[in-house]
C-alpha cells in the first residue's frame, strides 16, 4: 500500500544534512569541534571557551570566554515562580526523571523560533543550578547557592555539595563537559533538530532531546559501567567474569557504538584524565577488565570492530569526581546543553521539517466494523 | 570529510521501518487504522474502542471497548505525591507549556523498557486528567472530579467546565478525538520513536513527542486558524484578505500538508462534524475563506497540489465545542496519546537505535587555539 524506495530501519548512513558545529570521524577516531580537534582542546580548553566555540564558530578573545562567562552569570538568576515549580517536584526521583521536568519547567512560554543566543545561555547556565538544587534539597540536604565568579564545572560540584570541590576534581570534570559538550548527529540532537524543525522552541526540543539520552543504549548507561566494575571487583576476576556474561549473551555496557570503527577519542583522553583523578585501585581495576572485554568481544566478534566506548572511561572518571551513578547521564546532558543550542540554532537557519515515511504493514484496508454505528 | 552517500534533509520519503498500526496514503487521501477507512469509523465508533484498535490490532468485542474502559477507568487515579507537583506549576501558562512539564512529571522511575501496555493506559487516561486540572486551577476556577462511568471525551469537558457538557458537543469532540488518534509516521511519532528506540521510556518518548508536536508547523497551528477567520471576520473580505496576505508571502495555516496530495480525510470529515456543531455563520465564514484560499493558492502555486488540511476544520470544530485556543493543540495531544502508546510499543517490538549522519560542513581539522593550553 505504501510506496517506499528506501528503507533503512535505523537510518544508518542515511545523512539528514549538514552541519558546521562537529565533525565525528568514525573511521579515524576523530571528533572535530569547528575545525579544532578535542585532542588539540582538552584538557585545557575552560568548558566556556567550548561553549563559546561550539556557539559562535570561533574561540573566544581569552580564556574562559569573557562574552559567555558574562551571559551565564546573568542567565543563572531563576525566576521566584520557576523556583517554586521545581522545589515543588516530588523528592526522591531518580535524578534524570527530575531533570527532564526541570528543563521542561524552564520553559514558561518566552521561547520562540527561531531559538535564540541568549535562550540557549539560560538552558547551559540554569540546567546545573535546578539539577544541583534538586539533588540537595531532595536529600534533605541545605541548598546554597555558589560563590560568583567561579567556572560552571566548579559551580555544579560547589552545588552538589555545599562547598568547594577539589581543584583535581574541578579539572577532570572540566574535561569531561568540553568532551562531552557535541558529538556531530546522534539520537538526542536528533529528536531536538526534528522538534525544531517544525517550528517548536528550544525548551521543548532540549526536554525531548534529554528524553532520548535517557535510553541506556544512549546516555543512558555508564552508571552500568560502574556496577560492572564493581560486580568484578578484582582485576583477576575480570576474565571469567566477562566470559560468563558473554555466554550468557547478555550486553556488555562500555564498549561498541554505531560510528566508531576504532578507539572513540573521547575515551582515550577521558582515560588519561583519570590516570590524574582515579584511584589506583579502581583504575588498575577498569584497565583490568577493558583488557578483557576486549579480547573476549574480539574473539566472539571478529568482524564487529567493537571499542572502548566513552562511557567507560567517562563511569572511571565521574566516580573519581565523586559523583553518585545516578548522576551520571544527568551530567552528560548538563556538557550537551551546549551541543543542543548549537544544533538548535543551526536546524533553523536553514530549516525543513523532517519528516519520513513509514512503511504500512498491517492489514489491507477495508474491513468493516463488528457492530452497526450510530447513524450519522 | 564525512562520506555520506544519500543526503536526504526532511528525510522526504525515506522508509524508516514497518508499520501496522495505521496508512497514510497521501496520493488517495485514505488514513485507514489497521485495517479500517477512518471515514467508516468515524463519527460513530467511541474513542475508546479506537483506542483498543490501535493498540491491540483488532475491534474491541463491544464498544465502547470493556477493556480500555476499565484500564482507563484503573489507570486515571493519580497518586498525591504527582498531583502536588503538578499543582505546583507555575500558574498562567501556556497550557501547552503545561502539558509537557505534566506528562514528564508523569514519570517517576516505574516507567521502563520495553514499554508496557499498561504504561500507556496510565498515559492516556492522565493526561487529560492533569490538563484539565491545570487548566482550572490556573484560572481561579474550582477543580472537582468528573462522574465515573462517562467517556473520556465526556470527562475532558466535564472537567474542564466542572458541569456536564452538552451531547452535541461530546459527539464532536470524540469524533475529533478519532481522527487525530494516529496518523502513521509525523514528526512526534518520529521523536518518540527515536526515545524508545535508546530504550528510553514511555513518559520521556511523550514528552519529546509533545515537545515536537508543538511546533506551528506540525500540531501547534490551529488556533492560527481561529486567529484568520477572526480577522476576516466576515465571507465577503475573504477574497481580499487572502490576496493581500499572499502577496506579502505570509504563510496560510490550514493548507498543505506534507504527505496529502489530495483532501485530507480528517479534514472531510471534520468539515461534516462542523456542520452538525459550529454556529451557522462561522461555518458559512470558514466555508468561503477555504473556497477563497484554495483558489488563490492553486493560482499562484499551480503545481504543488495544496490541499485543506486537518487544521482548519480541526479549529473550527473544536471552536464550537467550546474549547479556547491555547487548548486547540494540547487536545490534539491527549487524542494522539493512543498512537504515541501504539507506536512506542511497535518501534520496542523490531527495536534499532535511530541514528542518522550528518554531513560535515565546517572547517578543516587543524585549526590550533590562539594560546597556549596548561601542560597536561
Amino acid at each position: 500500500m505504501a510506496a517506499g524506495t528506501r528503507v533503512s530501519k535505523g537510518l544508518d548512513g542515511v545523512v539528514v544534512g549538514r552541519t558546521e558545529i562537529s565533525w565525528v570521524g568514525g573511521e579515524t577516531g576523530d571528533l572535530v569541534y569547528r575545525g579544532f580537534d578535542v585532542r588539540d582542546i582538552v584538557p585545557g580548553v575552560p568548558y566556556e571557551s567550548v561553549v563559546h566555540l561550539l556557539l559562535h564558530g570561533e574561540p573566544p578573545s581569552a580564556d574562559p570566554s569573557p562574552e559567555v562567562v558574562e551571559a551565564l552569570r546573568s542567565a543563572r538568576a531563576i525566576p521566584e515562580a520557576l523556583l517554586r515549580g521545581a522545589d515543588s517536584l516530588p523528592p526522591g526521583l531518580p535524578p534524570l526523571e527530575a531533570l527532564r521536568s526541570l528543563i521542561s519547567l524552564l520553559g514558561d512560554g518566552s521561547y520562540g523560533y527561531p531559538p535564540r543566543l541568549e535562550e540557549g545561555y539560560r538552558l547551559i547556565a540554569r540546567t546545573p543550578v535546578l539539577l544541583a538544587r534538586y539533588v540537595r534539597r531532595s536529600g534533605g540536604e541545605g541548598w546554597s547557592p555558589p560563590p560568583e565568579g567561579i567556572s560552571l564545572a566548579e559551580s555544579y560540584l560547589w552545588m552538589l555539595r555545599g562547598h568547594a570541590p577539589d581543584p583535581t576534581q574541578v579539572a577532570a570534570l572540566e574535561g569531561y563537559l568540553d568532551l562531552l559538550a557535541d558529538h556531530g548527529m546522534n539520537a538526542s540532537t536528533f529528536a531536538l533538530r526534528i522538534a525544531i524543525s517544525t517550528h517548536s522552541d528550544l525548551v521543548s526540543a532540549a526536554t525531548g532531546a534529554l528524553g532520548t539520552l535517557k535510553g541506556p543504549i544512549h546516555g543512558g548507561a555508564p552508571s552500568r559501567v560502574s556496577e560492572m566494575l564493581d560486580a568484578i571487583a578484582t582485576p583477576d576476576r575480570a576474565e571469567a567474569w566477562i566470559r560468563d556474561r558473554l555466554a550468557r549473551r547478555d550486553v556488555l555496557y562500555g564498549f561498541g557504538h554505531r560510528a566508531y570503527k576504532t578507539d572513540d577519542p573521547r575515551g582515550v583522553i577521558l582515560h588519561r584524565i583519570a590516570r590524574d583523578v582515579a584511584d589506583p585501585a579502581r583504575l588498575e581495576l577498569a584497565e583490568a577488565v577493558e583488557r578483557a572485554a576486549l579480547a573476549a568481544l574480539r574473539a566472539t566478534h571478529p568482524d564487529a570492530r567493537l571499542f572502548t566506548n566513552v562511557e567507560y572511561y567517562s563511569a572511571v572518571v565521574l566516580e573519581a569526581v565523586g559523583l553518585p551513578r545516578e548522576l551520571f547521564t544527568p551530567t552528560f546532558a548538563v556538557a550537551r546543553t551546549a551541543g543542543w543550542t548549537a544544533h538548535a540554532i543551526e536546524q533553523a537557519s536553514d530549516n525543513r521539517l523532517i519528516r519520513p515515511d513509514l512503511e504500512y504493514a498491517g492489514p489491507a484496508k477495508g474491513r468493516r466494523w463488528p457492530r452497526p454505528l450510530p447513524a450519522r
